[in-house]
C-alpha cells in the first residue's frame, strides 16, 4: 500500500528549556515515513494529546523520566488509524490509542496500541474522560482513597481534564467536593456545569481566607495535580486520616533544584505522624488491567451525561507547541487535544 | 483495705518548655490517694514508661495532642498491681497495664487496662517488646508495608525501643536490614547483637558518605521515628515504590515552629509522584485488636531469642525527669523504664 504523504511532519525537542518552555524549545522537522519491518504496525495520528508532564520530557525539568534525545519527537499518547501492518493483532483501518507522540506516523511493534471501538463514543474521549487521563482519575479517588460518607474532597487544578473527571467521580461517590482552579470562569464552570460543592479561585485575592471559607470541617481527601505552594496552602486544613493522591507537581515541572525556604518538610512530617495521614503516588501502568472496571463504571455515566467533560481542540500539527505552552498559565480549559488528521 | 502509704507522690508538669525540656519544668508534688468510687479500680504502679512524644504533652511543641495542664502528673503506660477494686473486671492482686503515668497510685474506671500474665514474660516486657513499643514495630513492618523479599529496609533510631523491635521483626521477614543510630556503642550493639545487616553512626563524621555505602541498591522500606535532618538525608535513597513509615519526629517534639530553608518539601512531593511513594502515619488505638495476632507472632520470638530487647531501667519516681531528658540526646539505650514498686 501506498502512503498518500511519503513524509512525516514531527514536532522534535529542539532545545532543552530553563524553567519554563519556549515556542524556540520545539521545532518542526519532515522525515521520511519507515518501511514496516515483520510484527510492526504504521499508524496515522488523527488526535494528539498534549499533557503537563511532557514538560518534564524535555529535560532540566523536576522529573525522574529521562528526558527526550535532542531532535527525536515528543512522546505521548494520540488516536490514531492502522494505514499499514505487518501485524496479525491489527487490521488497515483499526482505530488505536497509540503511544507516538507529535508526528504525523508512527512506527511501533503494536504493544502500546490499545483498539477503540469508534462507534462507542466520540473519538477524542479515549484520549479524555475515557482514556488515561480518566483512568488516572478513577484510580486515585477509587482504589487509592477508602470511602469516607460525606467526606471533603478536595482537587487541585479541577478544571483541568485530569481533575474535573476526579471532581464528578468524587462527587458520585458521594462526597462534599471542593475544586480549586485559576480564574472566575473556570470557578463558575465548576459550580454551575459540573456541580461542585465549592469553587475557589487561587488567583483571587484573598485565596487563603476563601480556601479556609470553603473546608469548614477541613480536608478528608486531596487529589493533588499542582503542588507548590499551593498543596503549601492546603496542608493546615488536612483532617486526622487525610487520603492524598499525588498526581501530578504542575508548579514545578520547570522548576526544579533548590527552594527558598522556611523547609515546610518538618510540618508534612508532623502532620503525617499526628494526623495518620496517607500520602501516596502511583504508577498508571501498574494498573492498566482495571481499565475494563474502568470503563464499565465510567463509560456509562459519559454516555448518560453524570460525568460531564470538556475538550479544548487545536488544529495542525503546527499549533502543537504553542497550545501546549498555555496548559502552563492556566489559559486551557479541559482536555487539550490537536486534530491532525 | 488500708493503704500503707496515704499519699500518692507524683511528677507533675511544673512549667511548659520552650525548646528542650529541663529538670526545672518538673515537680514532685504528694497527694491524697483518692477513695473509690463504684467501678474503680486503684492500681499501684510497679513499673512506669518513658517514652520520647511525652515531650509533647508538655506543651510548646510539635504536637497535635492537647497538653497536660500544669500541676498535673506526666500521662503514659505503666504495670501495676491492683490494690483496691469496686470493678468487677479486676480484683485485687491482678497484674495489669494500665495508663497512669508518672506517679505511685491511678484510679481508673477500667477502660484503660490490659491484664499481664506475670508468669509468662517479665512484667517490663508489657511495656516495652510484648506491649505498645512492640505493638507499634510489628504494625509498621507487617501491617503497613507490603512484603518486598530482598528489599532493603531503613530504621532510624535503631537502637531504641520501637526501632530495635522493627529491625528484627523487618530481618526475621527476610528484608535487608540497614539501623542507623548515634554512636560507636549503639552501631555495635545493632550490628553484633541484632545482627543487621549495616549499621550507621549519624554521629560520626561522614554520616552521608557512609548512608550511601550502606543503601547502594536505596531504600524500599523505611521506618522512621526521627524526622528532621534525618529524613533530609535519606530521601535521594527512596526507591521507586518505597514504602515509609513515620512512626516519629523526635528530633523536631522539642523544636515547632518555623524551619529554616531551602524548602525540601516540593522534593518530597516530586519523589512521591515520580517515585510512587507511599507514606503513612498511623494510630495505635485504631489497631489494638491486632494485639492477639502480634503477640502470638512476636511473642515466641521473644521467649525463643529470635528478637532480644534491651532495657534501662532507673530506680525510683524521684528519677524519672532526668531518666526522661536522657531520651533526647540519644543516650539512653533500649526501653527506658523506672522501678517503683
Amino acid at each position: 500500500m501506498q502512503i498518500v504523504n511519503a513524509f512525516n511532519r514531527q514536532i522534535v525537542i529542539a532545545a532543552r528549556p530553563t524553567g519554563d518552555a519556549k515556542l524556540s524549545d520545539f521545532r518542526i522537522i519532515k522525515q521520511a515515513v519507515p518501511s514496516l519491518r515483520d510484527g510492526e504496525v504504521l499508524v496515522r495520528n488523527l488526535l494528539i494529546s498534549m499533557d503537563p508532564y511532557q514538560r518534564s520530557l524535555m529535560g532540566n525539568a523536576s522529573s525522574e523520566l529521562p528526558p527526550i534525545d535532542l531532535g527525536q519527537p515528543m512522546s505521548g499518547p494520540t488516536v490514531a488509524i492502522v494505514e499499514q501492518s505487518r501485524n496479525g493483532n491489527f487490521a488497515i483501518g483499526d482505530h488505536v490509542v497509540s503511544w507516538s507522540g507529535w508526528q504525523q506516523y508512527g512506527v511501533t511493534d503494536g504493544s502500546d496500541l490499545m483498539k477503540v471501538d469508534a462507534g462507542a463514543a466520540p473519538l477524542s474521549t479515549a484520549l479524555g474522560v475515557l482514556g488515561h487521563t480518566g483512568l488516572t482519575a478513577w484510580l486515585g479517588v477509587t482504589k487509592f482513597m477508602t470511602p469516607k460518607p460525606g467526606g471533603t474532597f478536595v482537587v487541585t487544578a479541577a478544571a483541568g481534564s485530569v481533575g474535573s473527571v476526579a471532581a464528578q467521580i468524587a462527587k458520585l461517590r458521594g462526597y462534599r467536593v471542593v475544586g480549586i482552579a485559576g480564574g472566575s470562569e473556570k470557578v463558575r464552570y465548576l459550580r454551575d456545569e459540573l456541580g461542585l460543592d465549592e469553587a475557589v479561585d487561587y488567583k483571587a485575592p484573598g485565596f487563603q481566607r476563601q480556601l479556609a471559607r470553603a473546608l469548614p470541617q477541613g480536608l478528608d481527601m486531596l487529589f493533588e495535580n499542582v503542588g507548590g505552594s499551593m498543596f503549601e496552602a492546603l496542608m493546615p486544613h488536612f483532617n486526622i486520616r487525610a487520603q492524598i493522591v499525588i498526581n501530578g507537581t504542575i508548579a514545578q515541572y520547570a522548576h526544579p533544584g533548590v527552594s527558598p525556604g522556611p523547609n515546610r518538610l518538618p510540618e508534612l512530617l508532623k502532620l503525617v505522624l499526628y494526623r495518620f495521614i496517607e500520602m501516596r503516588g502511583f504508577a498508571l501502568p501498574d494498573h492498566l488491567a482495571s481499565y475494563t472496571e474502568f470503563l464499565a463504571e465510567v463509560g456509562p455515566w459519559v454516555s448518560e451525561g453524570g460525568i460531564k467533560y470538556s475538550e479544548d481542540f487545536v488544529d495542525g500539527l503546527e499549533n502543537i507547541p504553542a497550545a501546549f505552552l498555555r496548559l502552563f498559565d492556566g489559559r486551557n480549559h479541559g482536555k487539550l487535544i490537536a486534530r491532525v488528521g
